[in-house]
C-alpha cells in the first residue's frame, strides 16, 4: 500500500508494480488522482487501501501525519514505511519516523526509502547499486521492508534500532560535510602564501626598484603559491598518523580514544590529500604555461637584442641549467606518483585492493 | 538441467557447479561431449536430463528450439529459463523467449542470464557487479531464478513481465547508443568552426597577402576550432533545462510531457558534457604545445634578429602582456573546474554523492 | 556466538549486535574483557557460550585452535567460521579452515569474512560493497552463513567447497600479483632504451666532438626513452591475441588450452596497456616541459645572437616546421585515445559497457 499522490508515491508504484507486488494507492481523491498511477496499481480511498495492505509507505509530509489519525482503527498491526525527508537538518526535535511511531503506536514503524530519489526509483537501480538504509525496533518488520527492497533492485542495509531514524533523514541533507573543513584550509593557506608572495615578488620591487611587475599576478605569483600549499596539505595528511602513534606509544594501549580533534583529523586526512594533489596538478598547469606568455616572448627577445648589441656570443650557465633540468624532472616524477595515489583513492579502485595493497601504494 | 554443449552452456554448468547446485546436462550426443564440462555435472541425453531436472536452462540457438519439441511430454510444468541472444537488433518479431513459450505453452519461461558472457560465467563476479536482468509473467518461476542466480554471485534485477524479454535481449546488441547523436553534433560543430577558421586563418592571408601559412593548419586552426566546439556543447547541456523550466512555466504544471526532441536532448546532456570536456582538455593540451613548435622558434628568432639590426631594445606592449596574463588564467580556472565536473560524472564517485551534493557541484 | 576477544572479535560482535543479531562471547576471563564489548552483548566463559549458539565465529589465531578441544563435547553439531588469516603465503600445508575442520569432526566448518578488515567490520558495508567469500563442504551450514553476512550488509560469495579454503586465505596477502611482472619488463625495457639513448645523445657527441651535453640526461634522454618502452609495450597488448588467433586456426579448435606462457600473458594484457599508457603521458609532460628549461632559452638566445651578428635574416626550414607541426598533432590525437582507453579499463565504467562495447572502444 502507499499513501499520498505526490512524485515520491507515484514513483514508488511504478517500481513495486514493475518488480511484480500488487499495489494499492491510499488517496484523498480517487477518481482525480487515478490518472497518474500505473494502471496496474488500484487507487482508492486511504481507509479502503490500508484494509488490504500489510505494509504501508507514507509518502505524505510530517506536517500532513495527524490527518491520518482517522485510520487509527484500520492501521493496527501494519507496518508503516516512513519514507519522508526534513528541510533542513535536526528540524524538528525527534525524527519524523518516531514522530509517526508515537502517532500510531498500534503500528510498527519503519524508516527507510528517503535517500533514494524519486527519479531513482523510476529509472531503476541498474545503473549505479543504490543503497536503502533501513532500521526499525522491530527485527521481523524490518527484514520484510528489506526483502521488498531487495526485490526492487535496491541493496538495503541495517542500520539498526530506530534511534537511527535521525541520523538517516540527515543524509540527504548534508552537503560535502567531510570537505567543508579541507576548503578552508587550503582557501586560508593560499591567502596567506599569496599576501606573502605579492609582498615579495611584485610590491617589494616595486617600492625599492620602481619596477612595474604587476602582470606577475595572475600567474607568476598563483603559480608560486600553489606548491607551497600543497607541500603544507601534504605535511597535514601524515603528521596525525604520527601522532596518534605516539599518543599509543605514549599511553601504552591502542584501546584509549583519541582526543576528539585527532579524530577528526584523522577522518578528514583523504580529502586533505585530494586538495593536495589538486593544488600539486594546477601547479603543474600553470608552469606548463609559462612558455606560452607574451612577457616570456618579450623578455626572451630583449635579453637576445641586448647580446647581439654587445656583441656577447654566449650566455651558458651550466649550474641554472643544472638546476631547472632537476627541478623540473622531479617535479614530474612527483606529480607522477601523486596521480597514482589520487587514482586509487576513487572508490571502485580502492574496492578492487585490498588493505595490504592499499597500505603498500599509500 | 542445462539443454545444450556450446561455450555457454559449458560455463554455465561450471558456474551452477561451483555454486554447489546439482547439475545434468542435456545433450544429443552425452558421450562425445562429456569431456567437455566439468566432473561433478552429469551428461546425458536431453530426455533424460529434462526428466530430473525442475530449473532447464536452454542454451541453444532460436533456430533449432523446434528440436526441443519431441520433448514436449517431459517439459510440462517446467521452468525454462531462455538465456539466448540475436546477432542483430529486433532481427525477429517476437522475442526469442516469447517465441519459446509459444512452442511450450505448458512450461513457464523465464528470460535471464542472457547479458552475461561465458567469460564472466567462469571467471566469477568477484570483480565487479554484474546484473542479471529477468523477466517472466510468473512470479514463482521469477523468484526461483533470482534466487539462483544470487547464489551464483549475481545480483538479480526484476524486469517485469515477458513483454520486456525483447528490450533485454536487445541489451547485448546496443552500441553505446547515447553517445551517437552527441558525437555527431561534436563532429558537425568542428567541422564547421574549422572552415571558418581554415578560411580566416589560412586561405584568406594566402589570397590577400601571398603568404604561405598553411603549416597552421594541423595545430593553429584546430586549436582555434576546439574551443568554440567546447563553448557551444557547453551551452548545449545547460540550455535544455532553461526551456524545460520555461515550458513548466508556461503550462502551470510539471506533470505534462516534454516534447520528444527536448525529453531526448535533456537524456543526453551527460554525454555532450563529456564531449564539451573532452574538447576543452584537447585545447589545453594543443596551446601548450604551441611553445614546442619549430615554427614558433624561428619567429622569435626572425623577431629578435630584426630587432637587433634595428637596434630597438624594447618591444615591451603592456596591453598584449596583460591580456594573454589573463587568457591563461582564467583558462586553468576553467579547466580545473570542468574536470571536477568530469571527475563527479563517474559513476562511483557519482553514486557516493547525494542528489543535493550533485547538483551543487553540477 | 563469538570466540575470541582481539579486535577482529570486537568488530564482529559490534557489527552483529547493530545487525539485530543476539550474540554471546566466550572469552576465558569474561570479566576483564566484557567492557571491550558492547553492552548488548553477553560476554560469558567459552563453553556457556557455545551452548547458547548455533553459530560460532572462531576469531582466534590457529596456533590457539587446540586450546578449544576442552569444548569438544559442546561443540557438536554446530557450525564454526573459521575468519582466520596467515602470515605469509601458503605458511602451512593444510588451509587453517581444513585443520580446524579435522580437529572438530563432529562440526560444521565455514569458510569465511578473513578478506573483511576489523575497520571494514565496523564503519559498515556503506562506501563500497564489500565482498564476503565464503566455502564449506556443508551446503547448508554455508547458505546460514552466507544469510548472516548478507544481513550485516555485505555481499557473500560462494566459492564452492572447502578446497577453496587454502585461495581464500592467500586473498588477503596478495601484492598486487597482476603487476609484478609488467612492472618489471617495464622497467627492464627502460633500462635496455635508457642506456642506447644515452650512449647516442651523450657519451657519443662527448667522445666524437668533446662536447659537454650531461645536461641532458635527466629530462631529453628520459623523454626519448619513455615513448619506446610505451610503444613495445602497446605491441606486447596485441601480440598475444594475434598469436592465440594463429594458435586456434593451426590447430583448427578453440577447445585446447593455450600453453601457459600464453595463458599468462593473455591474462596481463591489461596492466601491461596501462603502463604503456602510464609512459605514454609522462612523455607527453616531459614534452610540454622541454620549453621550460634554461637550457632551451640559452640556445635559443644564442642562435638568435649569432644570427643577428652574421645580419642573416630568415632561418625558416618549411620541412623542419611541417615535421614539427605534424609530430605534435598526431601525438596528441594518440594520446586522447589513450586515455579513452584507461578511462574505459576503471572498473566502474568497464561495468556499465556490454561486451561489444567494450571491444568496440578498445
Amino acid at each position: 500500500g502507499v499513501l499520498g499522490s505526490g512524485d515520491f508515491a507515484r514513483s514508488l508504484a511504478v517500481r513495486l508494480v514493475c518488480s511484480g507486488f500488487k499495489v494499492v494507492v491510499g488517496s484523498r481523491n480517487p477518481k482525480r488522482k487515478a490518472s497518474l498511477f500505473p494502471a496496474a496499481a488500484e487507487v482508492t480511498f486511504q481507509a479502503e487501501a490500508v484494509k488490504k495492505a500489510d505494509v504501508i509507505f507514507v509518502a505524505i509530509f510530517r506536517e500532513h501525519y495527524s490527518t491520518l489519525c482517522d485510520l487509527a482503527d484500520v492501521l493496527v498491526g501494519k507496518i508503516l514505511v516512513d519514507v519522508s525527508n526534513n528541510i533542513e537538518i535536526n528540524h524538528h526535535k525527534e525524527s519524523n519516523a518516531e514522530y509517526l511511531a508515537s502517532l500510531f503506536p498500534a503500528c510498527t514503524v519503519v524508516k527507510g526509502f528517503n535517500v533514494i530519489s524519486a527519479w531513482t526509483l523510476q529509472s531503476g537501480a541498474r545503473d549505479g547499486n543504490k543503497q536503502v538504509l533501513i532500521c526499525s525496533n522491530n527485527q521481523e518488520a524490518k527484514r520484510t521492508v528489506a526483502e521488498i527492497a531487495q526485490v526492487m533492485g535496491f541493496t538495503p542495509v541495517d542500520m539498526g534500532c530506530m534511534s537511527s531514524a535521525c541520523e538517516i533523514e540527515n543524509i540527504p541533507l548534508r552537503l560535502l560535510p567531510a570537505w567543508k573543513i579541507p576548503i578552508f584550509l587550503a582557501l586560508g593557506l593560499f591567502l596567506c602564501f599569496f599576501t606573502y608572495n605579492l609582498i615579495r615578488q611584485v610590491i617589494h620591487p616595486y617600492i625599492r626598484e620602481e619596477k612595474n611587475k604587476l602582470y606577475k599576478i595572475p600567474i607568476e605569483v598563483v603559480n608560486t603559491t600553489l606548491p607551497c600549499v600543497s607541500y603544507v596539505m601534504l605535511s597535514l595528511v601524515y603528521l596525525p598518523g604520527v601522532l596518534a602513534a605516539c599518543s599509543q606509544l605514549y599511553y601504552g594501549t591502542k584501546y584509549r580514544r583519541f582526543p576528539d580533534w585527532l579524530d577528526q583529523w584523522l577522518q578528514h586526512r583523504k580529502q586533505i590529500g585530494l586538495l593536495s594533489f589538486f593544488c600539486a596538478a594546477l601547479h603543474a598547469v600553470y608552469s606548463l604555461c609559462l612558455p606560452m606568455r607574451r612577457s616570456h616572448r618579450y623578455l626572451l627577445i630583449e635579453t637576445a637584442v641586448k647580446q647581439a648589441v654587445e656583441k656577447k656570443m654566449t650566455i651558458w650557465v651550466e649550474e641554472e641549467v643544472w638546476r631547472m633540468e632537476i627541478y623540473i624532472s622531479v617535479g614530474i616524477i612527483a606529480l607522477g606518483l601523486l596521480s597514482l595515489l589520487a587514482i586509487t583513492s576513487l572508490p571502485s579502485i580502492a574496492n578492487s585492493l585490498n588493505w595490504r595493497e592499499f597500505s603498500f601504494i599509500q
